[in-house]
């Protein structure tokens, strides 16, 4: 872990106060070297994803720091969950404000050792910088699975149907309550989708036993519409979603009593981190085996179809084609 | 690769115009999924680093786009080198503010490409982002090594002999010259150091034959005093360093005619990229020989002694104590 270009009293200081605690791994040495050494397990592979989220963009200076943190590892651990892997550990680049109190970035800190703790991973490494900008946090974690097995987007086949584990459209709901709507939500309804805004749940539980039973796979994080379209084109393949099979949770029905409007948002809103994955009708039994496993309902919500793109089948049966952006034209 | 956060019109396209190239290993699937595999050879394991750049901080936003892309990306490859990895590829998550034209980012991309193929590194994904703040450059670099031998910090012994590579202060230099300083240099005296700011030449050729001969190793960042000081500290030695042996390229010597000044400018200026490495004295014909062969001269600039800390010696012999960052106390 290196700093740099910052004035800050003490960076090195942060560093080992805040930071070098979260490096458990042997192979991170303490975060007192300027590299780390990761070995998966024999037989297995290393997978590797990055995201990076900026305050005013990703979330809001004023969202609690430990949230932020938590956040930003949890989008990492989703892509990696829905490629089948299971976690090993992150780097993480920090670009600070300088107006970021002590008091703020021990809440960020205790954030991401609460989250090790939950995923059984282990910080590697990365670089501190105070920046005249908004926080931004890269993360780059790593993780793994047997050779060859990775979860990909392109293996959907015609005849496969689509499933999605948990909920659709909370964390859009979550958004829409901090920016004003659901003035006439229970507080436990707000509170819900509010969290799934704010701490989105890799489904860990869930993503490595889909390896060798679903055919293309992926983290729903642009929206659910968008998502299948990404699994569509690189299939070659068009993906049929049926309106009324999309799970939907009661706070998100409560939030939005107006079906139509509740379904396009819900679909298209994004921040979901739930599992969109194809599989074929054989696999049934084994996905509901899975599910139950992880605790985690999973859905069947449509089919995978010769052609291309992605349609939204509302609930009267009536077609609705969605662009590339995952877009609802009524 | 995934994008977000963002209302710039064609952010997938610019992926796929000008990232999506740069993705040559198979595991990175032409950044087409959520993540990517990486495998070191057989034998060998992984080792990771990251580092961010921003505007404003560690780069100015006139400097030419092709040399800030490579700059970013060999900051970390020099870490790797001084490690005793061979780079394999990286992951970027790039913030970039809207005002960017797409010229600038093609000139860009077209930096990075053109070091991917002088280091023979892939990118392996990221994430590309609109920021309301400065060009933010987060790279995660990876390389691979025989299992174990990752050279550490903590291996220098009392007795063991002080080495540094190519030149110190060149950077240092530079950035002298950009601010202002220099207006007597010669122009190519100019460009020389004004380049050594701008572009770093990670010590890829160097790196990797150290594995086995250096005890203790690291790039020279921070400067090369601060950074002798983190191996004295995690060595548990003291490191002592003889002004007068310190390698100096003939552009600094113009630059800062002052003797005194010159050589305590150097040793603290950072941005060198060099590697400074400790070996036992029986390593010396070793290492003469992985420096010719590496085309890069390697200069022998002090020793390490029980005790803790840094000493700089000047030329008369007498100590000057320099504080954990660097800083020399005359």
């Amino acid at each position: 872990m290196t700093n740099s270009g910052s004035e800050r009293p003490g960076e090195f200081e942060l560093i080992a106060e805040l930071f070098a605690p979260l490096a458990t791994a042997p192979g991170a040495f303490g975060l007192t070297d300027d590299a780390a050494v990761v070995a998966p397990p024999a037989g297995h592979e290393l997978v590797v994803t990055m995201d990076a989220l900026i305050e005013g963009v990703h979330f809001f200076a004023s969202d609690p720091p430990d949230l932020i943190a938590r956040k930003a590892l949890r989008v990492n651990l989703s892509d990696l969950a829905a490629k089948g892997c299971a976690p090993l550990g992150y780097l993480m680049a920090l670009s600070i404000p300088r107006k970021l109190e002590m008091s703020w970035l021990r809440a960020f800190a205790r954030g991401l050792a609460e989250d090790q703790q939950i995923f059984g991973i282990s910080l590697f490494g990365g670089d501190t910088t105070a920046t005249p900008g908004p926080l931004t946090i890269a993360i780059t974690a790593s993780g793994h699975l047997p050779v060859g097995r990775m979860l990909r987007r392109s293996g959907a086949k015609p005849g496969d149907v689509v499933f999605v584990s948990g909920t659709i459209g909370d964390a859009g709901g979550g958004l829409a309550c901090l920016k004003g709507e659901g003035a006439h939500l229970s507080n436990i309804d707000r509170d819900h989708l509010v969290r799934r805004f704010q701490l989105p749940e890799p489904r860990t539980s869930l993503g490595p036993s889909l390896i060798g039973v679903a055919s293309a796979s992926l983290d729903v994080s642009d929206g659910l519409l968008a998502d299948l379209g990404h699994i569509a084109a690189a299939s070659a393949v068009r993906v049929v979603v049926e309106a009324e099979r999309v799970p939907l949770s009661p706070a998100l029905i409560a939030l939005w009593p107006q079906a139509k409007e509740r379904i396009v948002r819900a679909v298209t809103a994004g921040d979901d981190y739930e599992i969109a994955f194809t599989a074929p009708p054989s696999s049934r039994a084994t996905i509901v085996a899975a599910s139950a496993r992880a605790g985690l309902p999973v859905a069947e919500i449509g089919r995978v179809e010769t052609g291309q793109g992605v349609t939204l089948l509302d609930n009267g049966g009536q077609e609705s084609p969605v662009n590339r952006r995952g877009y609802v034209h009524f």
